[in-house]
């Protein structure tokens, strides 16, 4: 065990079974990598996941995307609205540094890929981000290519949360936010599949602040007095990774449950929020060079669809609880404490 | 042949093949049924679509729909948008009786299915509807109980087209409207499939109206002064019916396609028009009763789909023209002659 | 006072002010009115919102529609997304009564506006549903011309919650739901503004359900061992009201704010639930027969949204479990006990 | 006059009176600027549009976006969406310089405004692209930071059309296309107000191709038989500019209008189209650091919206053929040439 998560307290969230590492790498093929800089008021990071092992634009994946709030600078959203497919890693960075990791993420596919914008068409990154500017000089583009290819070449299937990554300067709830993950097993005739989630968390205000249930919040705010805590200005970027079958429109109805699951731990999702998810399932392999005209992809029985829509609630609202216990604490760009939860309580 | 067609005066729309009859029934199982009343200033109906000749609610048939322009009152939509399948006969009818065509296909599908609000849960009426007030005492509504099982009674492989059904009081580019229907063939894997489509046309104005590339609007309307063609205030419902094995995201990306269909006819979509359009596919059924928890269905390889994107412009504006050619003249609530397009050329 | 709402029980949820009645009709103009049906199996009704006292189609409000889950049938949603306006009263009835309900409204707005239809375009009635099939005998279609008219007139600054109108045979977490409302004030610029929300509430599992932070459902589970509360089948309508100045754009962010509002209750939203908003602001009036070309409208400084996003939820929240704790005890079709909140607390 | 434009060989689009250099410089404080790269087989290049003349952050405009297809991978539009306004140059480049484009964007922010990311929030980069790789060595990621500066420090009123700028590499209807703009006049109350257009267009098959009406495509492709034809693999951008008061729904129902003026031209949007519409009005300015908690903005009536529909449509066929009869022809990777629509007729 890398971190010590939530569980590891004591606080069991919901009722199904987590995968055996409760972590979005127990869907088979998944994996994450973390590039961290952390120097004086350079803290930010990136975070890569890995949809599958393979070459991911030749053997694409079904995915959907889901905006909750719209304050946010993700890219690649409306190429998987409209395909309903994922033909890159994921990469999440601060906001001010999505072009370089736009940059790198295709200098990355074309050094794969000798078709893309050859003989065939081009690709489309998906590079998702929050605003880690409470903590880390953004201003001062830290970010640079190596670190890009730093994250996605150590994606592994061991990987730790909390302050780490992308996560690195992140706030949330007034703490230490950051990368947390969670796992979920449903079964479906007799089979079971998982769900997984990974949060890159930075908002909500202390005072609202839920755990599992208990409105722990006022509390901790007094325990805080020096942080500002009176406005939600952050944003929670989502990846929900499964290997049930699924087609795009159901994997959409999946990922707007992560709302709920946000919703548990107390947030009212605030004006500047960017609350973006992406969800993709390593169930059915669509090929960038297909060559039969009709395919076959196996999809779910709608009517069966709750279980999955619950154990989504839960993993999410476990992933957001794993990025603040996974944190540690650190200093804003003022000087001033940025609590993690584990100081707390 | 019920009613001479575009293509009976020489005038070709396209490149692709028609189905045998040139109309939305070549998709096998699909039916239409008109109930006309027509006598004085009541000058209104219904059309009824069958997607197929089964138990709809049981056998559900993936589709999809897309509001090109919103200012209209179909109902049915946000359920088709979620889950992406039709479960009723889709009914048109003017504006103002969409409400007793609703209450008269929800008593169709009670008396069909005993299970629907007993041990199963509603079902999602589909009506679509055009404003035929100038012609059509609408005020009346006219339209009763026995109209909209009469159209449903009536399905058939053939049907006539013009003004008939609901399309007996619509005004489309000045000129008489109403239904309009046109098919194509595409060949997929040494399979033929059919694209079938049909409108219920009441938009535009008479000096935009382009036939087949050719911009006559002007010169009919020196022939036709009377008339008032200054502003474009309908409408049109495009059903597109398909045996091609697709998504109901596929489905989607297809049906968004009949807009440039549409804008070949020269209209640039006014801002009262009630643009909406509803697809569905008959290649994959999708059971009420499913026992299965994970499911094949078939789709296109969508690398293949520009050929079913051309095909749905062309017969899209063919059914818009066999609207026109297919209607007589008729009077407006003012007396005025409105002109079918026969009279015209 | 009509009912004894959740504050009477000293729950206080959230932290603003709520408005004097604590219900939407505390928000200047807006009524609300109530048929109920209750006679034996028939357990039913309707429920009538005025958006103001004028006439609705002459000077439409501002308006904006969400949909959460679209497993639902309501009416009028496409013309709210594209021209921004509501035009008539809503009302709120059972699913299968949609139809009577369209018909009805339809009338009414003919009867007091003699242009719809004949010298003007026509109107777009907006009618939002849940299904009482669990309750109520649904496939009855017991719902006539006169109890859409009666709601109409009855329309009141006060008005019963609970198991009353369109709420008489809904079931919410298993217990017996309906109509709830309740209000918030907010300030801005020294201006007091209220937002008042309406519920129609129908969804949820017992198990799931929480109690102002207290998740309670398990609890209640083993207290009603005999009704069935594992599966989530219902659907919710949310009405809201206000008099900030907002533009639609605004005011569809704000009722997205719903849905932390309904999780705050437990809810993940279920497959089958029909989850409609639909929200308007008083504060512009948009006239049918505008004179000028360009109008100025007020909207907010969306800086200062924050506050009417967390009123939002909490008034949500709110009138969900006043919808719960109004409600009297029911008896299901199949002869079993529908507890109300009130006998189990 | 920098090109000779359409209008220059007699051919007029439409009805309403183009500004006085037809061009969205004509809508005031607009400016366009470019940066070419045109060197053996690097021919690319990057086109800004300034939507202001002052602190664009500070001082944002309403904007929206619409996506006809959504095969591409502009940034900025989920927030375009969200929020209504624009808050940067617009930048327009090749599909793989998206990166730099966004950070070099990000970098042109930061040293206008001190405040982001430090006292304030982040900032939401407006980057568009077309798929250049049949004429460009898109794979040599050849634009440079210096390139997107120079191009947005060369903004002006005067600005050249056709294979320039961002459309230095594209192929449009299989001749060689580029930039393109017109513009049209609309009157409201007695006052003048200009609709702008620009494209960067890059889509179409020669056989598809409609000038003005005619079909004349099927007669240019005899002429131009070595280029392959057969396919519709690119994509348009368009931008809209305009000085009439609207809110961003307003500005959203108008933008959606630039699709059948694309249609005018012929297409039936391929598969492998980005088509991307970012629209932006300058009459009401929505300061980043607005004081007052209510504030009034002007918007038309939108009954009397026709008219700008009509224009939008008329700028945007016209801003497409500017784009091709403004190029000049060209050489793609494989030696063959890409005529110009001036080399053939």
């Amino acid at each position: 065990m890398i971190n010590k998560k939530i569980r590891d307290y004591g606080i069991n969230i919901g009722n199904f079974t987590t995968g055996s590492n409760n972590s979005i790498t127990d869907v088979k093929g998944v994996k994450v990598g973390h590039t961290t800089l952390d120097d004086g008021v350079i803290k930010t990071g990136v975070t890569a996941i890995l949809p599958h092992e393979g070459n991911i634009f030749k053997d694409k994946l079904i995915a959907a995307c889901h905006v909750i709030n719209g304050f946010g600078k993700s890219t690649g959203l409306i190429q998987i609205e409209e395909l309903g497919t994922i033909e890159t890693p994921i990469i999440l960075t601060n906001t001010l540094s999505v072009g370089i990791a736009h940059e790198t993420l295709v200098r990355y596919m074309l050094a794969q890929n000798d078709d893309i914008g050859s003989t065939t068409g081009t690709v489309n990154p998906v590079i998702c981000e929050c605003n880690d500017g409470v903590i880390n000089d953004i201003r001062g583009l830290h970010i640079k290519q190596e670190h890009i290819y730093e994250a996605i070449e150590k994606c592994n299937i061991e990987f730790a949360e909390g302050n780490i990554g992308a996560g690195t300067g992140m706030v949330c709830y007034g703490l230490k936010g950051g990368i947390g993950s969670s796992s979920r097993i449903v079964e479906l005739e007799n089979t079971q599949y998982t769900i997984g989630v990974l949060v890159l968390s930075n908002f909500g205000s202390l005072e609202d602040f839920v755990l599992n249930g208990d409105h722990i919040g006022p509390k901790l705010v007094e325990k805080t007095k020096e942080i500002d805590t009176t406005e939600d200005k952050g944003s929670i970027i989502v990846i929900l990774a499964t290997d049930i079958p699924l087609s795009s429109r159901q994997l959409k109805r999946i990922i707007k449950r992560v709302y709920p699951g946000i919703s548990r731990t107390g947030s009212y999702t605030g004006n500047g929020s960017g609350e973006v998810v992406i969800g993709f399932s390593t169930a059915n392999i669509i090929k960038h060079y297909e060559e039969k005209d009709v395919i076959d992809i196996r999809v779910i029985n709608e009517n069966k669809i709750n279980k999955i829509f619950k154990a989504t609630v839960e993993a999410t609202e476990e992933a957001i609880l794993n990025s603040l216990i996974c944190s540690t604490s650190s200093i804003d760009r003022d000087g001033k404490q940025v609590y993690s939860l584990k100081d707390l309580i």
